[in-house]
């Protein structure tokens, strides 16, 4: 079996259904297992000054905003997905982390050509990172 | 049928026979054509100066080895290779070139950790330019 486990990287934006069926597609072709994970921005980073004290409502309000657009696009995915996971934090950092903790053999992220660079330093961490294989698919 | 024609980019260093195996399980396990393509470094490229007159001599017989040695790659894949390809210049733009002349969906590379900013900067190139899927193999 060439993979058992694929994870798709997923940032919420309109193309992430392309991302997610493409996935889908691939892990049914292989019968492997499929997970989906999104990595939100750490809200913490953002404020360096005083933190106001909703800053957690904030975050947990936008985790299950995320949680909830993840259910919908497994949901549509067409095969059974084993696994949504929200994190948020580095991109890299975290997605390393899931790789080792479910035995995810196969990462599958997307990249934009309009906001190029962050997606370019993302996908570059993930290269010089990530102990397994990665399946770049380009978005319009 | 998620890919239809597979090209995995060797480098013919140590690690290809492990990428060509993993290409062949992937287009095995999808049914999938598979071809192979070396691009060699551009001799004229490495000579600003004064240019030997063996110069195309010696490209032929780099050209003849690669194209021999990627051969012997596809006999030993354990599946069938459908097309053998040298060229020489600048990686992604050749590979760019034949992804549109075979009708390739999905290109195979390998990233080796010790010469990583020349792999990184080939892999950003293709990242930034390949129209289809990319599959990133990390090699020891």
């Amino acid at each position: 079996m060439v993979y058992k486990h694929i994870i798709a990287a997923i940032d919420l934006s309109e193309d992430s259904a392309y991302l997610v069926n493409k996935a889908a597609k691939l892990a049914q072709s292989l019968g492997a297992k499929l997970s989906l994970v999104h990595i939100d921005v750490d809200y913490a980073d953002l404020y360096t000054g005083l933190i106001d004290i909703n800053l957690a409502e904030m975050h947990e309000r936008a985790e299950n905003d995320a949680q909830t657009r993840l259910h919908e696009l497994a949901n549509n995915a067409g095969y059974p997905v084993a696994h949504t996971l929200v994190g948020s934090g580095d991109l890299s950092e975290e997605i390393c982390s899931t790789i080792k903790d479910l035995n995810v053999d196969l990462v599958i992220c997307g990249h934009h050509q309009d906001f190029w660079s962050k997606i370019l330093s993302s996908t570059r961490q993930l290269i010089s990172r990530t102990p397994v294989d990665l399946l770049i698919v380009p978005l319009k």
